[in-house]
């Protein structure tokens, strides 16, 4: 690996705990530093100028690189590991997995768990509040759609574990924060069994 | 390649377009089949169970295999090619900003797009019209972050075009459909021409 690999990370985020998790499984070492989202602390001048200019947290940082977007910084961890499939179209089917991760299944699973388990239903504004059916819809299609494909497989792609299966696991585990049931999908608490049962697994708390 | 490439899409659609770019670049052969959003094409039951599950086009097959989701389906194109950079930080550089793509991009810049040129402001949803201008704001935002990216350098990453101009390319180019100004952000339309002037390049409509 040779550079060092600092996480730049608020605990709370699921798409900052992929990385750790993905970092945990290869057994490679992770420094980590935390901000604040609440407090704004990822847009600040600095923070902006240095880290992300979308002010965003992860950032992981390798040597003096920076390299925003949870799922690329997967990628750049698992470069060569058994994570990332050898065959081209599993591959590429790994990747269509991460990006429907982030197009349909983040903005309402881990959205709603913000929306509601962070910042609190209170305070949302009225266009979020409008906004809430929508992203519960939208969540359990993303759900409902994991869960047939998970009838009868164990992992996402392939015969073993993938980026595919740990970028999902981050915020599906935790769904019921943002009023998802699990227990609807039938395929899914096994698959996060499966998660939690790899070798040198790290939970989001700890 | 061996097995055939056929994309299923919609004409209208800048993801589908980006593989006809990716294609088209690397000299590929692509058959086309089309489907019509506006009247629900992609929602059958027969392209559910057969195509994607997620209802979406594009869908790339590969033989008898289907791979949804635009950027995944360029990345299997582009496999082993100069538009994947070989160094392992670029590569992952790469992917940043096709998740940026996806994640802050397409869901302000198409959407709006599709919203304003597609649909027609006076078929908006009350839900849709109260969102418009948080989609501008956010459209706004993420050409400012490729604009200020671009100054002084001429492809995203690295010394030249990678997917990661490819994708980002397909809906910027007609972000005035989205009532987007590109003349407010000095470095993409120079941008934009580069990409226009690579050989083998295709026109969105063509």
């Amino acid at each position: 690996m040779g550079e060092a690999l600092i996480l730049h990370e608020d605990p709370i985020s699921g798409n900052c705990y992929k990385i750790r998790l993905t970092a945990a499984l290869l057994g490679l070492p992770l420094e980590r530093r935390s901000y604040c989202i609440m407090q704004g602390e990822t847009r600040t001048p600095e923070f902006l100028a240095k880290m992300n200019a979308n002010g965003r947290i992860p950032v992981l940082q390798v040597g003096d690189r920076f390299l925003p977007e949870s799922n690329a910084a997967c990628a750049y961890l698992a470069h060569g590991s058994a994570l990332i499939p050898a065959d081209r179209f599993d591959r590429a089917d790994m990747l269509h997995w991460m990006f429907f991760e982030q197009y349909s299944h983040e903005p309402n699973v881990a959205t709603l768990r913000f929306w509601l388990s962070v910042v609190g239903e209170a305070q949302l504004s009225d266009l979020q509040r409008g906004l809430v059916s929508q992203k519960r819809e939208g969540g359990r299609a993303a759900l409902a759609l994991m869960d047939a494909h998970l009838a009868g497989r164990d992992w996402f792609v392939g015969a073993q574990a993938s980026l595919a299966d740990i970028v999902l696991f981050a915020y599906t585990h935790v769904a019921d924060e943002g009023g998802f049931r699990l227990d609807e999908f039938p395929a899914i608490p096994g698959w996060i069994e499966r998660v939690q049962n790899l070798a040198n697994y790290v939970p989001m708390r700890g």
